[in-house]
């Protein structure tokens, strides 16, 4: 069971915009056994629409096209899916009245003119209701094969996948498995880890393969299987799992559950043993203490960060000793580790983590080179720094920090 | 002048990984006049990719594919390339020393036999070095169709697009010019604008396109346009914005440089008037710091951030009163009037802005509504408060709400 994901709009292509769509999208269809088989990004360009529509008939049963479905003039996949299916557009009355109600909700006036076309649709598609905006899914259907059309906004097109188009999928198709288990490592290189399991990948089963994943210090190893017998699949996962985990203890850092970060992994454990967490957060910038705000339930671990951006900021509100900064700079262990201990006094927390270092590009208020970063981790027992070199590109070095700051904390967090 | 970008990898079908890279390989490669036909991402399958390397040779004139040139198992693109082009690999010793090099710099041991394969590229290919990690780029010409493969890793790929690629790019094909600009809006929906510029519209000359990209309470407007005469255009374009401003006085912010955001004109425009900004952060939980910090400079204007995520830290390290807190709950008015008071106090900054609200899924520890935020702006004149509903989702409260809170900071440090 094959799908194609086609996202359509200038945006994407000029790069204006990132197209996470297709990711979420595809990582859907997983759960349900439908493999994607490409995803292809178009102009919003009548004849592109078509030649793209059908090639993915020829490759896919499914064919998943989001975007262009906006009332104005540059969203032309509605009139075009109508001319590929040899159809015409014609207004369905329950969209019209959903949109009105939006309206009168949203805004408090009257429909406009340009908005009742959102109410046209093929004749030939069934509606696929969308609660949370005024561009209706369309479900079209050709022979054995299935066109879905869906708004391009990330959250009514999520909504729109969950409750309409995986049922609609599942009861239609026979599918089937696939499952993924991924396997989260931290301190060995791609190669050097495809060098340990160079015997198991030799002799992997034909329905399983084994990826590596590497970014910025983790590399994630996912095993993936596709069978129509579902126990012996996560089975025969399962086994190469056990195969390959002996090889790996030293870097064993856990499972990723879906794509579940770190920091959730974090969150879990804290709140099962009753912990809090406090951040004292420098050249990480509040990125660590967003990562933990993301997810819900936070407020049950999370007592809240300090960013001391400013080095006034640290001695002021963090209320590190001026000595001590003029002493080894604001960048250093002595900092790092004052840090930590404060913001843990001041946030009343049970473990704090704090983050100074230089991202770059220029020197700030310290003499330490671009990519050097200290990691401090205060607990009741006291508190401990790690020195760093993150390299010289600001981004990689703010992200290299986060992840590192994760895995010392976790590692603190389940080792002791 | 077309190109197609191909990214391979069964990461980006299955949605583990977001495909990044297209955005930007896109935006670059606009930079110089060549626009993107279409974005393919197909899995690490040998058919697969022959079959998307002849399609886009079909296509385009430029072919960038990225991904696939790791030296584990699962990684084919280099040998696939050399199967299309008829061609075998052969070993580069500019390629291998480099190699050997990172091995001795990084992890203090010689090169392991896998990694000396990264040295291996097909005969016809004209290497482009790779500085930052053991994947060559590769440069092969089928007439005058180029292939450009490129490692998946984002910053190995931008450092040779920037540095290799665009200058040969540039060197080799004669282009167009292409020109975006792109309006800031806030506060009217898409269709609305629509209706105010259909005229504008309907009289736009062909080489010039509108588009309309909502997203979270802005409307951005991008114009584009192809030519050979860059001056011609620029005045072309140019003129399009003189005739659409006046329509849209009430709600335009300004424009968006490339992919500047909020953040970004906010920055600059504290640094020119030498302002300093200081945060309190609850429901948006430390995203608003982290976006002015992500950019290099953020030490001229940038305070800190007090993410004051529990009741208890508000009135600990914010020093807001309990009582206050008692008589209004935390999602009040006054809290946010006293966060952003105290947190401009605390951090002696010019400016500051304080957030709070619930973001659900579930209440926590106030009687307000999920959505129901409040964004405080103190200054030495004072502090105003402002009251939101931003919807039940909780992903989309938190960036509705750091979207607003950046539109307030704007509106306050522009026409003050």
């Amino acid at each position: 069971m094959q799908a194609e994901i086609i996202t359509i709009g200038d945006e994407i292509l000029i790069g204006q915009i990132v197209d996470t769509n297709s990711a979420f999208i595809g990582k859907m269809l997983n759960t349900i056994g439908v493999s994607v088989y490409q995803i292809t990004s178009i102009q919003d360009d009548k004849d592109h629409l078509l030649k793209a529509f059908a090639e993915a008939e020829h490759n896919a049963d499914i064919i998943i096209v989001t975007g262009g479905l906006g009332p104005t003039k540059d969203d032309i996949t509605k009139h075009t899916l109508a001319y590929y299916f040899n159809d015409t557009l014609v207004q369905d009355n329950q969209v019209l009245d959903h949109v009105e109600q939006l309206f009168k909700k949203y805004i408090n006036q009257p429909i406009s003119d340009i908005n009742r076309k959102q109410a046209l649709v093929p004749s030939k598609a069934k509606v696929l209701m969308n609660c949370f905006g005024t561009a209706p899914g369309m479900w079209l259907e050709k022979g054995n094969k299935t066109f879905i059309s869906l708004p391009g906004v990330p959250y009514e097109m999520k909504a729109l996948m969950e409750n309409e188009v995986l049922p609609k999928l599942s009861q239609k198709y026979k599918r089937p498995f696939i499952l993924h288990k991924t396997i989260l490592t931290y301190g060995l290189g791609e190669s050097a880890i495809a060098e340990r399991l160079e015997a198991i990948e030799d002799n992997l089963p034909k329905h399983i393969k084994l990826a590596y994943l590497p970014s910025l210090g983790r590399v994630r190893l996912r095993l993936s299987g596709k069978s129509d017998n579902e126990d012996t699949l996560a089975q025969d996962i399962q086994q190469q799992v056990d195969n390959i985990l002996p090889l790996i203890k030293d870097i064993f850092v856990g499972f990723q559950e879906s794509n579940e970060g770190l920091e959730q992994i974090i969150a879990n454990q804290l709140t099962k043993i009753g912990q809090t967490l406090g951040l004292a957060e420098s050249c990480t910038g509040g990125k660590l203490a967003e990562q933990f705000t993301a997810h819900s339930g936070a407020s049950t671990f999370f007592k809240g960060a300090i960013v001391s951006y400013a080095t006034q900021t640290k001695i002021d509100v963090l209320g590190v000793s001026e000595d001590l900064i003029k002493q080894h700079s604001v960048v250093s262990v002595p900092v790092a580790k004052a840090m930590a201990t404060n913001v843990r006094e001041k946030l009343k927390s049970d473990i704090a983590v704090a983050t100074t270092g230089n991202a770059g590009p220029t020197k700030g208020d310290s003499d330490a080179e671009v990519g050097t970063v200290f990691i401090a981790i205060a607990t009741k027992n006291g508190v401990v720094a790690h020195e760093f070199n993150m390299g010289n590109h600001r981004e990689r070095v703010i992200n290299k920090t986060v992840n590192k700051a994760l895995e010392l904390l976790q590692k603190e967090i389940f080792e002791n």
